[in-house]
């Protein structure tokens, strides 16, 4: 008998990969990660100008476009854009992104003198209290993922780090979606993808990129999360 | 020169603990391992009977008294009450509890069917948005810090457990007191405490264990947390 556990994990080899806000510190990391481990990767950007530059910069294959053809042409799309302006993107690319696995990657979080903190999610509805779910209020064809928020875009970006020390953990109430996120985490060397909670659940995990600032800055240190145990 | 992060840890040799709701999972958890590490530990609870019963059935020199008796004669105090009532009772408590370290480590939560889901904590002011917030705002007089979160009430009480593989995030506005709550979290073998930000970022920290109770229940896990690159 196979137990839950034991399900088989998904392919993702050949998934193309689109990542909107592909030309922030975040996005332009997780392409460099995804293109190494061999995925065709599109940046997006509002201006395709912009997103082809870079993408040349980047190399390993990227591509750059403007956001609405990025997300036409990929399997999988990963929302790493600003959270100033989230929900607009989105509700503006809602065509191109039905039937697609969206990830949504975005930290609602303020800055003042004392650090980092988290933005409360307008609830405009049941659905919201964290950028995913907006995401899945704004997006109903597609099936949305929350991950990636706590990798660090400067060791993503680093040459000198071929393997990162992190758990990436991977929200969603589709099942099948996040068993396929989490595969695709795992195409990072040294990260696994761990299952973490429904969507509801997602606040929290955004918010607590706060902390990880917070830890950083007294650590001088890029920390990262591992689950134990498992 | 001394930098920021080299500072000396607090010695906590010879600190008498007491652990308000002592007699719940987490409460006879924390006190067994506290006493197993030679501190003098105070198991409160409103019933001392309950608590006196509680704390023979623990050994290890652990003593049973009414909360108010036990945070009276303790140096540093730890919260492990149910969220129902923990305004109430600490309030009640705010006078033998003044000039105290008291360490707040209450996740607001609920369940139902598709498992555990954070408790949206009351904005009774400017200072809450989570339990140990709120335990601020109630006592002026004390330093609150909120820590022992995400730590297994099941790995604690386990004899066959030696030692466990988690860090203890420790939250808090007064640098002196977190510090000595992190020596504390300490003196349990393979435990780290770690300083997590401020106690306005607490409150995902608290909510965090929803996700942790999806892990344990995804992964049949007792999972803790450990921080990288630190």
């Amino acid at each position: 008998m196979q137990s839950m556990t034991e399900r088989e994990t998904p392919s993702v080899d050949g998934l193309v990969i689109a990542i909107l806000g592909g030309t922030g510190d975040q996005g332009r990391g997780l392409a460099r990660r995804f293109a190494l481990a061999g995925h065709q990767v599109l940046i997006g950007s509002r201006s395709a100008e912009r997103a082809q530059s870079a993408a040349a910069e980047l190399g390993h294959g990227v591509r750059g476009l403007a956001n609405a053809d990025a997300a036409r042409e990929a399997g999988v799309v990963i929302a790493a854009v600003p959270w100033e302006g989230h929900g607009e993107l989105l509700s503006a690319l809602a065509g191109e992104l039905a039937g697609k696995i969206v990830v949504d990657c975005v930290n609602p979080m303020g800055f003042d003198k004392q650090g980092a903190y988290p933005l409360p999610v307008a609830e405009g509805g049941p659905a919201e209290g964290s950028a995913a779910q907006q995401a899945a209020a704004l997006l109903p064809g597609s099936r949305v993922v929350a991950a990636f928020h706590h990798v660090s875009a400067v060791l993503l970006l680093d040459p000198e780090v071929d393997t990162m020390d992190l758990d990436v953990l991977v929200l969603g109430d589709d099942r099948d979606a996040t068993e396929l996120v989490q595969a695709l985490a795992g195409r990072i060397p040294g990260v696994r993808g761990i299952y973490a909670g429904r969507l509801r659940n997602c606040g929290q995990i955004e918010a607590l990129t706060a902390n990880l600032v917070s830890i950083n800055r007294r650590y001088k240190a890029h920390a990262g999360l591992r689950i134990t145990d498992i």
